[in-house]
């Protein structure tokens, strides 16, 4: 992590503060807005980052362990839904409409065969995991093609801002073990319903999890800990954010399966977390405690579990709003203004 | 309030819930955007409300209660911040750019002379309020006036959702008074620091209040209470409620001030809370007491006590996307998806 308390860094973080502090507002008025226009500064490397566009990337991929009945929905649900956001009739798509941020689908690895259609962007790394309760969920290889794929779909984005979203049915289980192994927390406190699973199907599933995670040693690191229990779809993820993160564009991270990826993604690389925003608090049992750890307030709190990127695409004028802040309000002086008495 | 476990109302709500239900998501995960959403239902009466455009009036006025010293600004601020909107430098212009809104400024009775500007709407009532420590902010016939001119303004709107906000420094201080006066509550636990009072400052300003709410019977009216303590921005606020309901419109309620508006015009017309959503909660001490008392829950909680209708204008493109919910996104069935096993 970069010491903000001295040096170039803290001259840039006190001029950033001064610039919000002389907009005409009393100061702190703003509040959390406030907060996130720094941390856009901050991502960005200028204090009047100019941040007018938008793109939600949704990653979608199979899990081997959907084989166990973790999920209260079908594996094919996976394809179909990636058919629903080709034809922009899932939440994802109506959300982006409704906030003005662009879509692009991504098939990481969804299970049979490809998909064909001209809109889909082909990265297959396979048709889905491997059941990750019997080994390991993918080679390194493949492993690695994930993480490359993403950094290439990021860096490839024209968006000032990014926003990544997930399909994948057994995904939360797959999030869940991967949450277990990086910060060496029991699965109970991170395992939740996921799509809707009632008390026997959560009992099962934690059950399941709790047998998949004893194959392997605790305190793995990220990148084994991606290969044993990871998906296609969270590895492109966690790919995806270091390539934001490199280009400098700041990235709305989305619910449980996006944090699973950003804890990845900052294992390996700790300076990311800068461009990484969290956008909202999910109802998934386990997002909270994932956000706690890494001492993250997330923008906005609205019982949301559903994944695709929704919250994500939901905070995004807030942010905009947070750029527009740095960039076109004006100073007491500017507008003439009279300060306190 | 409206009986909704019978009759048509009740048939409404259950046709508008099985909608959401069968969208392509798990029943519920989109939390409060679904609520959001089946308020929309009502407001408008549609259980597809196609809702794309939105519109701030943001309300200035002086409160002659600013002579006491309750605030941390100068009355002057008043009259600059109507500038400052006018040449799009304050937050209130810079978030409605960022989330696609339209701005306009109405002078409801801004101290001195008129301002003269093309683009400010005009409905001065008079050169800012009575003090209320003294006397009746208003005369009956103002309040009426005033309450009359928001109606109207309400129902020249072009847009399908509608923001107020408010400018006048003092304000806090007529919304507590108000808050105090319709929920019976103690001053204490309403009052607070405004745009930014210390401790001194606070226990001035509460004792100001205390003083002034001494002055008249507890349990005013509504209609009384607002000629008492109220600001002329307020009451055409509360106006602009009645009106935007009567229309079947919905408002989203901004912060601290607003929602005194919003306390008078339910006591003048309980229906219009259909209306009513209820946009973020403000840092302002005394907002969440009388959301408490609304049983109100906001969409946002983001440390906000701006006013000027920020906080509201933030939350539109959340209810924009509730609103695309209802109209453009996709059932099981429509688009193949497959449901729970």
């Amino acid at each position: 992590m970069t010491d903000r308390n001295a040096g170039p860094d803290a001259d840039f973080d006190r001029t950033v503060r001064d610039l919000i502090d002389n907009k005409t507002k009393p100061p702190g008025a703003l509040g959390q807005v406030e907060a996130v226009a720094l941390q856009l500064a901050h991502a960005t490397g200028s204090a009047a980052p100019r941040l007018g566009s938008c793109e939600l990337t949704i990653f979608a991929a199979d899990h081997g362990i959907a084989a166990e009945g973790v999920s209260a929905y079908p594996q094919a649900v996976t394809r179909e839904m990636v058919l629903n956001f080709l034809g922009r009739g899932a939440a994802a798509n109506v959300f982006a409409e409704a906030v003005g941020a662009a879509v692009r689908v991504v098939d990481a690895g969804v299970a049979g065969d490809p998909i064909d259609h001209p809109d889909l962007v082909q990265r297959r790394i396979g048709p889905g995991t491997r059941n990750c309760l019997d080994g390991p969920a993918m080679t390194g290889a493949q492993r690695d093609d994930a993480l490359q794929a993403g950094r290439q779909l990021a860096e490839s984005s024209p968006a000032d801002v990014l926003c990544f979203g997930e399909m994948g049915i057994g995904n939360t289980s797959a999030a869940t073990l991967l949450a277990h192994k990086l910060l060496g927390l029991p699965v109970v406190d991170l395992v939740g319903r996921g799509t809707g699973l009632d008390d026997a199907g959560l009992a099962h599933k934690t059950a399941v999890l709790e047998a998949a995670a004893a194959r392997t040693a605790p305190g793995l690191d990220a990148v084994r800990a991606l290969a044993e229990y990871g998906g296609f779809e969270i590895a492109m993820m966690a790919g995806a954010m270091l390539g934001a993160a490199q280009s400098k564009r700041p990235v709305l991270v989305d619910g449980f399966i996006s944090t699973a990826a950003a804890l990845v993604a900052l294992r390996i690389a700790p300076a990311a977390g800068r461009c990484l925003i969290y956008a909202h608090r999910s109802a998934e049992h386990g997002h909270r405690t994932m956000l706690d750890a890494l001492d993250a307030r997330p923008i906005l709190d609205l019982g949301m579990r559903l994944g695709e990127g929704t919250g994500a695409l939901l905070a995004w004028p807030i942010v905009r709003a947070a750029s527009a802040m740095l960039t076109d309000m004006a100073s007491f002086e500017s507008a003439g203004v009279s300060g306190p008495v």
